[in-house]
């Protein structure tokens, strides 16, 4: 569940991208990001945990100077106890925006999980921060977040690893390189399990900006598959043996691209224009 | 259009298998389509067209033959003039089953697309005659054929090379090696253009028997993903341009298992048992 509302403070966007997003030419979605923080007031605090790459951080921070942020630079968060020390946590507190990159995910649950860092981050999200995160930072901003899976368009039982997430929202499980990896299969196993939530599968250089409000937006090249299982008259998964296909009847599938609107709410698309 | 139905005959089944099926162990969709079509007194005509392979035809004579068949033999189709040969359109006539095999779909299009052959099989089917295909030889099947198109699961404007099949069934539009190859985009932009069919993806070693009444039933070890665009609300396909993602607002989709029954009139699923 996300950290409880604060009296007099609208919660902060949440925002995950489906990974390979552009940083080289137009860069709509950093741009986007970078104006909902604030433009040149922003103050972005990345945190490159789920990469091993050393100059990760560096360069999302570059990019964002480049971009016009007031501020911007990352918290080279290695370990657990990195997320305990008072100079990261003072410096998360001055944050409008946070980005989390890419990598793997369980570098940040695992690293992350439980710490005050991740504590202070879904609040400071509940305060109007925004967070946005690609790829593996996409996946682990939901509650329930995958881990990992089978590729291929059918669910099967055992088709995917569930893991808890950040929980910075729970309407939505969270996909990512979806057309470029092929995971519709292994989301829909995530939602045959306890179909509450809408399944979200993010192209690659695509993003949902999903508002306080729970409309989220598309914006980027890609598309945005949208699996609402409140319609589901039936799934398998209970007697399914693993590996087994799964049958799943009566799920409402959506794919929206750049400016289209889905509010989780009431489970209605809204195209632009 | 199928060919017009004939008086007092019930048409024959119209069976796609999404390829690879099993034909060494319990081989239940080919022990199925021959007690379909008469077990001992079956006389099962596979025509290898699709194929480049030259024992592709006498090998699933002999599947046949070892199965129980009363008869199976194959007709070598190689050009479009073996399709006018009596010899081959008088063996054709004594068929109970007819098999299609995989291989290059455009290769059953281009050899027998126009054809006495091809006539005389919609007219055999519109008597009572069951024609199955498997790979190459399921896309073929529907009068809306798909011959290419790009993998992922979001579709996209151009992602998808249509011809005209052999049109025993215009109900659905078939793709197949459904989960192993990533086609659900290619099959949405299919029904994008006009959603008045029914997607049907068909998984390796999974068929669907579609009888004379539109019900279909699943057999096989995978999954029949079902893509119903009856309640399609927006589709971005007149608009976006080539390569660009697709909107899609409003399909249901139903993933369907060995047993499960879908009724292509009533567009419901009704689960096995």
């Amino acid at each position: 569940m996300p950290s409880p509302p604060i009296a007099g403070k609208k919660r902060g966007f949440v925002v995950p991208i489906g990974g390979a997003e552009d940083k080289m030419h137009a860069r709509v979605i950093h741009e986007r990001f970078l104006k909902l923080s604030g433009k040149g007031e922003a103050r972005i605090v990345i945190i490159p945990t789920a990469s091993r790459l050393k100059d990760t951080g560096e360069r999302y921070a570059a990019l964002y100077k480049e971009l016009g942020a007031g501020e911007a630079f990352h918290l080279p968060i290695l370990r657990r106890s990195d997320c305990e020390k008072p100079e990261y946590l003072n410096l998360l507190e001055t944050a409008t925006g946070v980005f989390l990159t890419g990598g793997n995910q369980l570098r940040l649950t695992t690293i992350m999980g439980g710490t005050t860092l991740a504590r202070n981050l879904r609040r400071l999200n509940a305060q109007g921060v925004h967070v946005a995160g690609t790829s593996a930072g996409a996946g682990f901003l939901s509650e329930h977040m995958i881990a990992g899976g089978s590729a291929g368009a059918t669910p099967t039982q055992s088709g995917v690893i569930l893991a808890p997430g950040l929980g910075l929202t729970n309407a939505v499980v969270i996909d990512q390189h979806f057309r470029q990896r092929d995971r519709l299969g292994r989301l829909l196993t995530a939602l045959s399990y306890n179909p509450f939530a809408i399944g979200m599968g993010l192209d690659e250089d695509t993003a949902a900006f999903l508002g306080p409000n729970g409309v989220f937006e598309v914006v980027g090249s890609g598309g945005v598959t949208v699996v609402d299982p409140s319609t589901l008259e039936y799934s398998s998964m209970a007697s399914a043996a693993p590996g087994q296909p799964v049958s799943l009847v009566g799920l409402k599938l959506h794919i929206l691209t750049n400016g289209a609107r889905f509010d989780t709410k009431s489970r209605e698309a809204k195209i632009a224009g």
